[in-house]
Formats: C-alpha cells, structure tokens, sequence
C-alpha cells in the first residue's frame, strides 16, 4: 500500500507546475499539499499492477483522478461554506470566493491534461470516462444539495447521491488503471463495479464514522454531521427503524439550529442512533456492500498478488476508525 | 453568415439535452438559450467550410466551443457580481451562488463530451487544444482581477490579459474547424493566428463600444467599464497620452465610487477619452489588428470563397455598434 503511495506522491512532487498567474496557482498547489490518504491515485496504481501493466505508465491518470479529486473539494467547500479542510483553511478562505471558483475551475482543466500524457487512442478513451464520472459527481452534488432541502427523502435516493457523488470516482480511479494495463471494456467494467460497491461502503463508512469515530484519531470534529442536520445513512436508517416517538424526536432535533448546546445535541442524536438500531443497521450496510466488492473482486482478472492488494486495502479502508 | 448561424441554431436546439437532477440543468438550459451572437460557433462552421471539410461533422466542436464559452459567463458573472446577462438575470442571481458555480463546472464538462462526436485521434487533438484555451482563459480571468487590484498597469500586460482572456478562443474555434477539415499543425495554427489578432480587434473594438457605442442598438447600459472603473485600453491610452493634468482627473474619477452621480461620470471620462486622443488611438490599435488579421487571411490555404466569407464577417465584427 505504503509502496503505491509514495510512488504517487514521488511522481507529485517530482513534476513540473505551472506558477504564474500565482493567484491562480498558488491555491492550486495549496491544496494538493494539504495531503490526505491520496486512495483514488493508489488505487488506479494498485488497478494497473494487479492487471499487469506498467506502474509507471498509470501515474499520469492516477494524477488525473487526484487532481480532479481537489477540484470537487475546492468547489464543494466553496458550496458548503467550509472554514476548514484538513484541519487548514479552505481555498475561500485562506484566499476568497472567487480564487476558490477560478483556482476550481483550472483544477478541473488540469485534470483533462493530466491525461495527455497518453496516445491518442487511450487518451480519447480516459477522456470520456472522466467527463463521464465528472458529470455524474456534478450531478451527485447537485442531488446532495437538493437533498437538505426536502422534507421527505428515502434510503433509495441517499444511496444514489452516495453512489454519484462519491463511488462513481472510486470506480473510474480502478478502470483507468485497468485501460492502462491494456484491458478490454467488459474486464475494465468489472473493476469499475467493485469500486461502486467499494465506494459506497466507503461513503457509508464515513457517515458512521463521524457520529461514532474514534475522537483520538479522527481529524475533525466529531458529530459535524448531527450538528449540521446532515441526511446521513444514520439519519435514513433512524427514520426507517425508530418508533413513531423515536421519528419525532429525531426530526424534532435536525429541525434546531445554532442557538442548541453542540454537545448535548450530538449525544442525543447519537442515542437515538444507536437506541434505533441505525448505528447497527448502517454498519450492516457497509458490510454488505464490502462483501459485494469482495464478490466482484473474485472474478476480476487480476493476479493472485493484485487480488490480495485490493482485498488488503478495502479490508483496511473499512476498518479504519478515522 | 446567417447560414451558418442558423445551422448552429438548429443543432443546438435538436440535439437531447440532459433534464434532472433539474437543479443542475435548468440553468444550462436557460444560459443556452439566452441567445448572444454565437460567434465563436459560427467561426468553427466558417472554417471547416473555407478547408473544404464536411459541415455538419464541424457541429459538434462548434458546439463545444460554444459550451465552453457560456460556462466562462456562467462564472465570470459570478466573480463580477453581474446582475444582469444579454437583459436577463444572470444564474447566480435567479438561482443563487451555488448553482452558479456547479451548473457552470457541468457546462464545462460537456464542452468536453460534445467533443466525443469524433473519432480518437481527432478528439484526443481537440481535446488538447480546448483544455489549453481553457487554462488560459483561466489565467487571463486572472489577470483580469489581478489588474482591477494594481495601481499601475501596463498596456502590454492589459493585451497579453485580453489575448488570454478573449482571443485564445477565438483562434481556438477557427483552429478546431481546420482539424475538422483534416488540415495539419502548421495550416490550422495559421487560421489560429488569424484568429488571435481578429479577436483581439473585437475586444478593443468592446471596449471602445462600451463608452462610444450607439446608445439605440447597445444591448447594454453605455458606459458601464466607467462607472466600474475598468482598465480598458481606453484608459491605458488616456494615461499613456494625456498630460499630466488629464491624467491626474482620469486617476480621480476612477478613485470615485457609488456616490458620484453616474451620468456625470461617464460624461466626464468620455470627455477625457476623447481630449486625449485615447479614443482615437484605441480606434487605430484595433485597425492595426484588423489589418493585422487581414494579412494573416490571405497566406491561408482557404479556398476563395471561404477567404471572402472570413473577411466580410470580421469586417462586420469590427464595424459593429453594439
């Protein structure tokens, strides 16, 4: 894992960046520095050796996915009003709105570019799948924002958000590694859908994880959701699950805002999570998705090594506590 | 000229248009079709035909181009707060900031996919080539902000701003048409070049619109760079060629905000412009770059009547009065 990592963040620090206009590029390198687990670049790596291709070839489109990656942060915080990204100030912030808009929008160009490092045919090929999945994400966004503005949503629509918003660029981050290694559309569609599978689990895993996380190694506040009234799976599976008593009570807490103390509002929504059995039921979730993934992964044609690399990382991924 | 333009027009209104989630395409939808000059389009069609190439396999790349220009809007008229686009509100306005900028980041991406019409070789060369005008469109919006920021500006740094800003997209479009037509490197960077110095000549020509235009057919408030102080050429004329007096008053009145009665501003300035000799002057810089472009037209291997075709339509550009 370690290996795939470094090799990313060697081949990042290696290459050569564009700096002037430095209003335009200076956010640009500032948030790709900020760092982050880097696991949609690793996992096309991680796509590209499991297939047998070459690891140096992948970087260009592992770049590509992270950089396209930082571009939905930049814009998404701008969106969420967010003062903080990994415990740093957001792009809007450290700069402003429209250093947040603009420094987006070259990020997304720079994502296209990172993938002219490839021939022409492989090239037109990665190009459709990330406006494909860029599209989608938009799309997901979109769908999220819509989301906290309905009264009435359903496990059915949050799944689909997660699925846009979040695991369609897990799946694209494996089938680029996948055409890379030279691989046909029908094999590369099926390391697609593990990452779907894969990345909703993620997702899924995310939202459990800032209600119960552990607080010593979670790098943000815990119950950030709770506090902004979030539609997590937590929420979904609450409403699902709990008694008529239990519904209110919920609904009567994601209607306050502010003027409530953070901290009771957190524990009670946490109770009510766990008294429901959402807490339970979404963790169920997550290891249904998991075992799904772990379906798909048996029938890729991948090597024995790269089989056991993916199963490793998805392992990890879910049972990482931050 | 016409022709062309309706060609376009009919493309643009029968080709499926994505609907839900409606918050992200509505407001593609209504920027499309808020109208404008479609000139950029237009130019692709022109020269595609002047190669001898196949019109309607230009339609697609016209459409890219003219995708990516709208996103441009979309965002810029955020990062201006403009109120208003072609007499209609503009997205952020009658929807708000947030969809502003995702609708716009969609636009974006299917400027991309419009591009996948052709066959790889082609898409992977036009891919290129728009993400390049996109990243210096990026950089000239840039320098445009950066300009609006400094006390002393140059004229030399206001035209490499204006080039990037506007001018790479004009060469950009005429460039693709020549692809499209199956011409090389060296023929399609020359109808580029032709391209750079005609669009340089439109934004001169705006900007000397702005101020002296036809108050009947100026779609817009006249005088508006005024009252916002914008560094047009212009007013990089005027400092370059005033005494000191007059250039001492232009200071003043751009120090002015808000509370300063419009029509007197914009009087006044006018004024100035014209004392100067900076309107005349900008009127001869833009002669320059027509003539410029002129000679640029006539080493290209288009055929004669598409030469003709060319030179009426930039002849029209730049006797425009709106």
């Amino acid at each position: 894992m370690e290996h795939y990592r470094s090799l990313f963040i060697d081949f990042l620090t290696a290459i050569p960046k564009k700096k002037t206009p430095i209003g335009l590029y200076a956010p640009i390198a500032y948030i790709m520095e900020l760092g982050g687990k880097r696991i949609r670049p690793v996992l096309t790596l991680m796509a590209t050796d499991a297939y047998q291709g070459k690891l140096d070839q992948s970087l260009p489109a592992a770049l590509a996915v992270e950089l396209f990656h930082n571009f939905t942060l930049m814009h998404d915080d701008i969106m969420d009003e967010a003062p903080l990204r990994r415990g740093q100030e957001t792009v809007h912030e450290k700069w402003d709105l429209n250093t947040g808009i603009l420094s987006g929008d070259a990020l997304l160009v720079q994502a296209y570019q990172a993938l002219e490092a490839y021939p022409s045919e492989l090239h037109s090929k990665l190009t459709r799948l990330l406006s494909q999945t860029a599209l989608e994400v938009c799309e997901g966004q979109q769908y999220d924002i819509d989301f906290e503005q309905q009264k009435q949503t359903t496990i059915v629509a949050y799944l689909e958000m997660i699925r846009l918003k979040t695991a369609v660029l897990v799946g694209c981050a494996l089938k680029m590694g996948a055409y890379i290694a030279g691989r046909e559309e029908e094999e590369a569609q099926k390391i697609y859908d593990f990452g779907i599978a894969l990345g909703m689990a993620f997702q899924i895993q995310d939202d459990y994880l800032d209600a119960f996380g552990d607080p010593k190694s979670f790098g943000k506040q815990l119950g950030g959701d709770i506090i902004e009234n979030k539609k997590t799976i937590l929420y979904h599976k609450a409403l699902h699950l709990g008694t008529e008593e239990q519904k209110k009570e919920l609904e009567q807490w994601f209607e306050s805002k502010g003027d409530i103390k953070a901290e009771e509002k957190i524990e009670a929504v946490k109770q009510l999570f766990i008294a429901t059995t959402a807490a339970e039921a979404s963790q169920e979730l997550m290891q249904n998705y998991t075992q799904q993934a772990f379906k798909l992964l048996e029938v890729l044609r991948v090597n024995e090594q790269g089989e056991k690399v993916l199963r490793t990382f998805a392992n990890q991924l879910m049972q990482r506590q931050s």
